[in-house]
């Protein structure tokens, strides 16, 4: 029973867990954010890469990622699990300590959800909602060309990290475990996320989860703008680019295009360039800016070393159909 | 794209599908309704037995039922589906038909989700916000002793429609089709909950999803009460009568203990029964008296012409670990 597994409530909950519908109240002033994300076994991770707890957490990571590229601050979280038949009180448990573990760690609470079986595989779907002052929501659309490109921490570990749990080098998994822990477990920028929304200084935001080349292709559409990017500009973690280095299979392609890095994305206006700058020193938070929007709608143009790059794919697209 | 399957919005949404979250404001004055239901093929339905059309229509019904039994408006859905590779686009179009049909049946506006690969199974999960005036939310908990006890429609025909689906009796499926078709399509009990909650008739209210004996324990539990129940009183329809006369397998007992009737169950201080006739009168709806609350805590007690009956089990209970 789920009502065993989350005792809680309170921030505004009417009622929580153990009626047929969460009750709550949304302050006036206050606009509701919401999302859902799913996570299915062997599709978006393998059993033997991941343990429940760890699934557990990073299902709610990449959930309240959505929140914070809206500039929102994450309240209310709605778990979905088919358990797979295999799971016995053990694995459930560690499932939903993980859950548990990062909803603290991200402060929203679990208000609600359902548990089926499964003959297979774990399925984890959850639904997040959120609050963000009224007009302060920060959209995909709104970036103008002459606006900088930022990004928030590093670029591609996430990618590495999922390369390495693929190979067969039992020796890379301790080299780089910051890189398979970046992949295993994303920090969602809900702090950042907020406080640019909050001071108004970005034109257009989206979280990473596809790719930076593919996001920023969606940030540009919705804006009706295009980008100019230096692959130089970029921010690699120092693991990654010795982790290209040593493996010939990995290329500084491969990080802009592989997905889940759960960073933010966002243009910001040139008048609040050095606002920004400002604001990473209080945050303790880089913002790397990585490029300019361009007038040339649609246009995604990645320069190294002034050349223009070529890809053979933008990033993870999920079910073209 | 889930983009191009629902274009929308309007009724209060800032922002629809496409951008990271849906954003939208919620009056002052009401309470915010959320609930989360799923379905997995093969534990939730069997592909041979429903068209992607018709699991897409049943998913929205069966979600907005959770808001009726709290008497509230439902008014946006978010659609989590993971798409099976054995589906082409004729099928997922189906599905989306399916879910579209009965969204704009309920009056539902679909305001976000996601599409995932999966690679045999289709998984539907929903989460439907709603909302209730500020008090007038109805929750289980709140039955007394000396109230009635109330069901809307007739119980037992969506167990026996999927009863005649397993069976291989192919007469069945053509002489009880309006059985199986209340199996496959359950009609969620949005007007009578929202004028239940409005007019305050009702002490305590839950939807049938799990048998009418597991569900109305459920709601005794919430309570702190007990219940007596007439097996006389309880609506049956003439096709359920038949079949139970017909079949021998079949059988009272399971019509009471047989899930996904989402009809309505409800207790009514005495002082509101006849109010409560009116109002079936005005809306065309037949409440049914079945019992009356008592003050033997957690007993479920179910008479069949004076002499009491024992189960064998309850209802349908998921996953007990």
């Amino acid at each position: 029973m789920l009502q065993n597994r989350f005792r809680g409530g309170g921030r505004g909950l009417v009622k929580g867990i153990g009626d047929d519908c969460a009750v709550t109240r949304i302050p006036s002033g206050m606009e509701l954010l919401v999302t859902t994300d799913s996570l299915m076994e062997e599709i978006h991770f393998r059993q033997k890469d991941f343990t429940p707890n760890e699934v557990g957490q990073k299902a709610v990571a990449i959930s309240v990622s959505d929140i914070a590229s809206m500039g929102g601050k994450p309240l209310y979280l709605f778990v979905s699990a088919f358990i797979p038949d295999r799971f016995g009180k053990v694995q459930v448990n560690s499932l939903f300590t993980g859950i548990h573990k990062m909803a603290r760690a991200v402060n929203v609470t679990v208000a609600g959800g359902n548990l089926s079986s499964s003959e297979k595989l774990l399925v984890i779907d959850m639904t997040v909602l959120g609050t963000v002052r009224k007009g302060q929501a920060v959209y995909r659309s709104g970036a103008k060309p002459g606006d900088g490109i930022y990004v928030t921490g590093t670029i591609g570990d996430s990618t590495l990290g999922l390369s390495i749990l693929n190979s067969k080098n039992p020796g890379w998994k301790k080299k780089y475990g910051s890189l398979v822990k970046r992949h295993k477990l994303p920090t969602p920028r809900l702090k950042e996320g907020a406080a640019l929304s909050k001071m108004n200084l970005v034109s257009s935001m989206i979280d990473i989860s596809d790719g930076l080349v593919l996001d920023l292709s969606r940030l540009m559409e919705a804006s009706k703008t295009g980008a100019k990017v230096h692959l130089e500009q970029i921010p690699f973690s120092e693991k990654a680019g010795a982790f290209v280095s040593e493996n010939r299979k990995a290329s500084m392609e491969q990080l802009i295009t592989g997905g889940e890095d759960y960073e933010l994305l966002f243009a910001v206006p040139t008048k609040n360039e050095r606002k920004l700058e400002k604001l990473g020193r209080t945050l303790k938070t880089s913002f790397h800016r990585i490029g300019e929007v361009t007038n040339q709608k649609g246009k995604i143009k990645v320069f190294r070393k002034g050349k223009l790059l070529h890809f053979k794919k933008q990033g993870w697209v999920h079910l073209a159909r």
